[in-house]
This record gives structure tokens, C-alpha cells and sequence, in this order.
């Protein structure tokens, strides 16, 4: 089996949509992660669900985890309305890290293992041209996976 | 709401459980991670599924991804093998990361910091006596916080 084999399609947001809208849609999808596009439908991050989330905590509690403890509860409940009008683009890693992008033709060994390198249960899988096809999702690679291995 | 309002009872491994038993569990329960506890039901690693995965991968192709891409496809669908009777303990990483455990009282935001910053969409959920109650998922966790949210 390959890549190809367990591709589906994945909904994307683009760098100027609202955070909140991302998340939502994540919610709303059960997706594992994200895929950023631009306007040619080229990936331009992927972005583990951990670090979706991450954009919806506030910078100064990214940093020192010992403020969240000072936030009571009803402020936690409110802690959306902080994120306002940020987009998607304001809140990516400022530091890119390496990303999910995976060709069509690749083996499930090599999704499993660049899923496992770059820690992201979800890939961005593209075409020659480099646009986006779908996404590799790991609960569909594990089962794939687990399907091959026989019961021991 | 805290994280005892969107805990949930979920499976674990021990660390002398097969690395397949391990992984076929969390195909079969669609969960996003595993907890690895010790006899008495203490969290020792919380391992986010991208991790689970790694340890399917075998080691050589972990360090150095050209060679995964020397592999044809007849051989990665038979990667399990290699697999062979490795135990969770001895596939765990060699240098212990900081761990997704978090109190019964903690707020959501306290959780969507933790879940952030160590990157796991699994947290496990520990009494004052250290042992499991549970675990929180992002996807649940995320649903929570979005029904929070008024739709913009």
C-alpha cells in the first residue's frame, strides 16, 4: 500500500482567516491538525492539532506555564476572547519547523516515519506540481497498519 | 469548566506489554495517544500517538530517512515483523520528555497550555494520590472550548 491508498480529503484554511475559525473547524471536522495553504493550494505549514490548540492560549501563558495556575475559572471559560480578530498567520510557530508534506506515491513506512519525525498525526500529501491532494491522517495509517500485522 | 468535566475512562498499557498489542489497542479505540502506567496505576510516560507510531518504525529508518525511501513497497507492509516480541519499556524514548499529566481540578485553559506545550493530544489525568482517573482528549477538549466560543 501507498500514500495513495488512504488520502482523503481534508478541509484547509489559508494564513488570513481567524484563528477562531480554525479552531473551529477543527472541532467541527474531528481533523487531528490542520493544513495551511496559499493561494495555489500549495501547503505552506501543517500544523498538529497540540499546535492548533497552542494558538488559542495566550502567548504569556505558552511561556510561563506557572501564570495558567493563577487564571481562575471563569477566566479560563473566557480565554477566547482574547484571540479576537488574530489570524492564523499571526499565530504560526515563528520559528517553522520542519512539515508534514509527504508525495502520493510515498509507502506507509515513510508516512509512519515522517509522521513520527515531525510529531504531526496529520500530512499534507501533494503532487508533482507541490498542491495539495488531501491529507494522510494517522488514525487511518495506524489502522491500515494494524490490518497488515496479524493478530498475535 | 475543569478537567474533571471532560475527563474520560481510557485504556492503558503497561511497559511490558508487545509494542503491537500496544499499537492495536489504539487503532482499535481511536484514541490519540497511550498512557503507560506502573502497578499501581501511576503514569509513567503519556505518549502522544505520532510516538506510539515511532516505536512501529524501526530504529534505523528513525535516524536517517533516506534510508526509509530505499525500502519498496512489499517490504514496508511487512515492517511489522520486525517488530517482533519489543516490549512498550523498550521502545519508550531514551531521554524521558516532560509528561501530559495534569490534576483533576486543573481548568481548560491549564490543560490547552499543558497539551500545547508538551505536544501530546492526550493528557492523563492523575488524583492527589498520583494514580489515574483518566485521560483528556484534545478532541474533546477542543469541543468544550469551542462551544465556549459564540460562532462569529
Amino acid at each position: 500500500m501507498r500514500t495513495h491508498d488512504i488520502v482523503e480529503d481534508v478541509p484547509t484554511v489559508t494564513e488570513d482567516e481567524p484563528v477562531a475559525a480554525a479552531v473551529r473547524l477543527m472541532a467541527r471536522t474531528r481533523l487531528p491538525g490542520l493544513i495551511v495553504v496559499d493561494e495555489r493550494s500549495v501547503p505552506t505549514s501543517v500544523l498538529p492539532g497540540t499546535q492548533v490548540l497552542r494558538m488559542t492560549v495566550p502567548r504569556a501563558h505558552q511561556a510561563q506555564p506557572s501564570l495558567v495556575r493563577t487564571i481562575d475559572e471563569s477566566h479560563a471559560d473566557l480565554f477566547w476572547e482574547e484571540l479576537g480578530d488574530r489570524t492564523v498567520g499571526e499565530c504560526l510557530p515563528q520559528r517553522p519547523e520542519r512539515m508534514g508534506v509527504i508525495a502520493l506515491d510515498a509507502t506507509l513506512l515513510e508516512a509512519a516515519a515522517l509522521m513520527a519525525r515531525v510529531r504531526s498525526p496529520l500530512l499534507a500529501v501533494v503532487g508533482a506540481d507541490g498542491r495539495l491532494v488531501g491529507g494522510v491522517v494517522l488514525e487511518r495509517l495506524l489502522g491500515a497498519l494494524a490490518r497488515a500485522y496479524p493478530e498475535g
